[in-house]
């Protein structure tokens, strides 16, 4: 048995990656593989409690520096006890958030305040060479994913909030952040999510089999 | 006013870091000296939760590289939210434990697992240049000073044992990496800490007089 693909998702918040990870592992399942979708942060027992750290309470209780490596740490602990593991023993991994996450929101989010070989050296003390075979990120207007996202937190038990409180121009430089790193290397795909769930799911489908599938 | 000093206490477990700090806080206060005590991890209430995350459970529950990304989250919250305004405003801020417990316990401890490199550039990012004006190590035979450090825990509300729990070679590693460490820059100081609280105390005041106090 071959090594798994590991696919992740990306995209501001409210972009529908959620969603689009449950139909696109139904999708792979109905194929024969075998799937595992997974989060960050919050993939691991460890990571759960990192993810309320995180996601919840004031904006303001820590900088881009110590988010960034709280966001590293789960990302550590969720590679090393549950991602690399599967992609070992044959199974797909598709993660909702990985390191391009980190990027978007505590360097180009902050406006690049923080310098961004920071990041870079982060990823290569924690991930080493390790990438992922497909990345596709959702693009779509703060405006519209933000209300979206806060609809959906008003009805969850906690309120994770912490990004989405942030103002507009936050959410503006993400978007452009994550549209900057889909031109940066081959293995990204940037679709765009303000369309129908139906329609999404075609297009992540196909991008999946033409980048992972056909060989 | 000027800047105060900040001072750091470092050794194994049960060396007695935190009964010293009071008495050398005491001492300071006597003088005229505005003081504040703090401790790593756990000096901020983020870094209460990261404590409790990082020093309870399970041992193999993450590696070296995922708890020194935590460690240095909760050094960065700390020292930007506590530590620095303090030395700012002319406060000295004595703290049990810093940065080269890190070094001690993810490097030496773990039998150097991990490239010391990497945990200089962790400082670099989350520290940048700043450093203790005198950091205090305290040296004890481990076998005496994590049976101290277990009878203590015994009767705590919570079993902050994750650490204790290692087989002694690692407490052995990490006192002769603080031992190392202590060779590596004059802003160091070694005593020993198996006598009387009283005796390690005077030597404790002698060492801050001596570097701090004399201009």
């Amino acid at each position: 048995m071959g090594k798994g693909c590991f696919i992740t998702l990306e995209g501001g918040e409210g972009s529908g990656k959620t969603t689009q990870i449950g139909l696109l592992a139904a999708y792979l399942q109905n194929k024969g593989i075998d799937v595992m979708t997974t989060k960050e942060p919050g993939g691991t027992e460890v990571g759960q409690e990192l993810r309320k750290i995180l996601c919840t309470g004031n904006k303001d209780k820590m900088d881009a520096v110590a988010e960034a490596l709280l966001y590293y740490a789960d990302r550590r602990i969720h590679l090393q006890s549950k991602v690399l593991p599967a992609l070992e023993r044959g199974t797909w991994v598709i993660s909702d958030r990985f390191a391009d996450s980190t990027v978007a929101y505590q360097y180009y989010g902050y406006d690049k305040r923080l310098p961004k070989e920071m990041l870079d050296q982060l990823y290569a003390i924690t991930v080493g060479h390790f990438r992922p075979d497909l990345t596709i990120i959702l693009d779509i207007d703060p405006a519209k994913g933000v209300a979206r996202s806060l609809k959906r937190n008003g009805s969850a038990a906690v309120q994770e909030t912490r990004f989405e409180s942030r103002e507009l121009a936050f959410h503006e430089n993400l978007r452009r952040g994550f549209r900057e790193i889909a031109q940066s290397s081959p293995h990204y795909v940037l679709l765009n999510a303000d369309q129908s769930v139906e329609s999404l799911h075609r297009e992540i489908v196909k991008m999946t089999e033409e980048r992972l599938m056909r060989k």
